[in-house]
């Protein structure tokens, strides 16, 4: 059987099993999420000694230990796998519920119905634990999924898969419903992108590469982010103390991720009371500050930017500063540069806060918090598959409800249209 | 200046007009509905001179009548696109509500806020009323939008878009707000397709083969439908009165459109007494019926059905009839040959009315109605830019909300994430 055909019956498969998915109950679902859990636990050296082929061959191959370290399935990830089971269990059901209803002029009463997705293709890095966590989120919001993640991993994620499947199975569920692609082939993602008539959404995480291949390659309906250059306006009418513990938090706490703060914008106004005090806190966190030539005329230490810093994401102990006049320049930097992900604004001011919140153009908008709560857990969604900033569908973090849509139910008594 | 050049530059436009129209209030928006609405009945004359020059060309090329119908600006028409104008400054503004808020453990107070799409590029069919009644509706949802109707309308779109622009700077809201691509050549169309910088959203509306041509040509995410294949199931627990004045006004009253009815399922119990009368009801309004064998066998005067009448759109006066032994066969054959757009069961039957609904997935599903209410202002939704039968972002008629989407607003007090 060729590759081609492969992936079209798996894609034909979950198109099957989504129509079952689609109607079972809570009480079921989470039958299946449970039993999952139990294989984990009960399997765990099973799953380790295969885990451990995918990390024997990514240490031969020379992988960075970072690398390793999300490749690996430690006691502590497949706690932590389990616990994550356990609380997609305990998040309501988002399929079924009728979000609003009304009666028209001549009778018929209109709903708009919560249903699932259908069918969803979800491409992602070599973090096995997230093949179960991705997996759980799909099930319990009533969708098939096809789960391809990178290759480092297969050996992990193909006992994952049977582990699930026969867990699903056992709670009367189809296997087919959650399915590894079972190759290491990049071809198999061309494949699985083709079949538009199968899937219904495509959600790729990883690399920008990765990401652009998957949105330039798919006939699918995309939902994604590319990079998150999240800035944050410390402005004139800032808690000064607020302000320097939001922008530490923001760039230091976990630099390499997507809601990491990548560009400060200081108020002119404030910038000599806060630059000295903010940059001898970056500097003994080891953050190299590059800034616009107002920056470096009051911290000479500072490295001037370069064009290319604005809107540029470090992912990395790095920073571009700019001064601006007022909340208008920093508006224009932050049209100019954002990539629509998260940006945060520092201020006492009531009227500059809302316009901020207002006019910023971004999936997650904060007023006196950090950049780094965009993510579905700590902004209350319960848990989260990824976040898009397209605006299509689900604009920012997506979790439960964004894996669902609504259609509409007519309940009628014999109308006609006249 | 080369074509690509120039749609480019109209794109860029767009989304700098977006950026100024996201943040008007509904005021200003309505007041520049009202200004075009008085630069129509104003400027009628023009219009309808220029409308001329379509309408004789498109007659020495021998369109047909119904195309020339649709292509007249006559002052019927003229009025309907006043009244419209009117409606949508009527319909309540989208842009802005929350619509849900909620505290997080950390204090965090977090909501979500409806936010325009952006830029919306909108290809569509030679009707030029079609014209001003899309530009209404970006308008009034806060986005910008840029126009390329059907080849055959150029003079007509061009002078609407003159006057829309200069009713637009009138009310102080950027010309470019509302763009119409000003050639005829197709090759505009692709040249559009390919600026997922600036357009957010396609909405192609017309033909199968246009609709497909857009999807298969475009980076930027597209809402659409490509047919409606509408089906209508008469349970064994119908009303055969109720049955006979549906399924007529499904298929008859309007055949040509997307929401009529195109495959009838009859439970075979109630079939012997169905048939005859329906039928005769149909042949009377010059019905073509195409049968399956059981059909046949009822009614010899129908004709046949072959493989490919099930699953078709015929648009017109044809419909094919299938005999099944019980809901499930029809849910079956639903599932198999739908195109996901509107269906509908006859029944007293609560169980299988409640089965029906939650099983059909279709972007609108009726119990006891005519399938013909598929419709944005017959659901209530107050106006339809299209249908959308994929699942992403709004599945089922487009009004006035489903041209937004939702950003998160977080209102903090210092906090960081540990």
């Amino acid at each position: 059987m060729s590759l081609a055909t492969q992936i079209r019956q798996m894609a034909q498969e979950a198109k099957a099993a989504a129509r079952q998915v689609a109607v079972l109950s809570s009480t079921v679902k989470n039958q299946a999420l449970a039993a999952m859990a139990r294989a984990l636990e009960e399997q765990r050296q099973l799953i380790q000694a295969e885990n451990q082929k995918d990390i024997a061959a990514a240490q031969q191959q020379g992988y960075p230990a970072a690398f390793i370290d999300r490749l690996t399935l430690s006691d502590k990830v497949i706690n932590a796998m389990v616990q994550g089971l356990q609380d997609v269990i305990n998040l309501p059901d988002p399929v079924g519920a009728v979000t609003s209803m009304w009666r028209r002029p001549n009778g018929l009463l209109v709903g708009r119905q919560r249903i699932p997705l259908g069918v969803i293709g979800f491409i992602y890095e070599s973090r096995p634990n997230v093949t179960v966590d991705a997996a759980a989120l799909c099930l319990k919001s009533g969708n098939a999924v096809i789960l391809k993640g990178g290759k480092e991993a297969i050996h992990s994620n193909l006992v994952l898969s049977r582990l699930m499947g026969e867990a699903l199975v056992q709670a009367g569920v189809p296997a087919t419903a959650v399915q590894v692609i079972p190759t290491t082939e990049r071809e198999a993602v061309v494949e699985l992108l083709k079949l538009d008539d199968y899937v219904d959404i495509i959600i790729p995480r990883g690399g920008e590469g990765l990401i652009r291949f998957v949105a330039e390659n798919s006939r699918i309906p995309v939902l994604k982010h590319y990079k998150g250059v999240c800035h944050i306006f410390v402005d004139e009418a800032a808690d000064l103390d607020m302000a320097e513990t939001i922008c530490f938090n923001a760039k230091v706490q976990r630099p390499g991720v997507c809601n990491a703060m990548e560009t400060l914008l200081i108020h002119a106004a404030v910038a000599p009371a806060f630059v000295p005090r903010m940059f001898a806190r970056f500097r003994e966190a080891g953050v190299e500050l590059r800034g616009c030539p107002q920056t470096v005329a009051l911290d000479a230490q500072v490295k001037p930017a370069t064009a290319e810093d604005w809107g540029y994401e470090f992912l990395d102990l790095i920073l571009a500063v700019k001064i601006v006049p007022d909340l208008e320049a920093a508006l224009d930097h932050i049209a100019q540069y954002s990539s629509n992900h998260t940006e945060a604004i520092v201020t006492q001011n009531y009227a500059r806060a809302q316009r901020f919140l207002n006019e910023v153009d971004s999936s997650v908008v904060l007023v006196n918090a950090s950049t780094r709560f965009n993510d579905g857990g700590e902004l209350g969604l319960g848990a989260e598959i990824g976040i898009n900033t397209s605006k299509l569908h689900a604009f920012g973090p997506m979790g439960l409800e964004e894996l669902t849509t609504t259609k509409f139910i007519v309940f009628g008594s014999g109308q006609i249209r006249g």
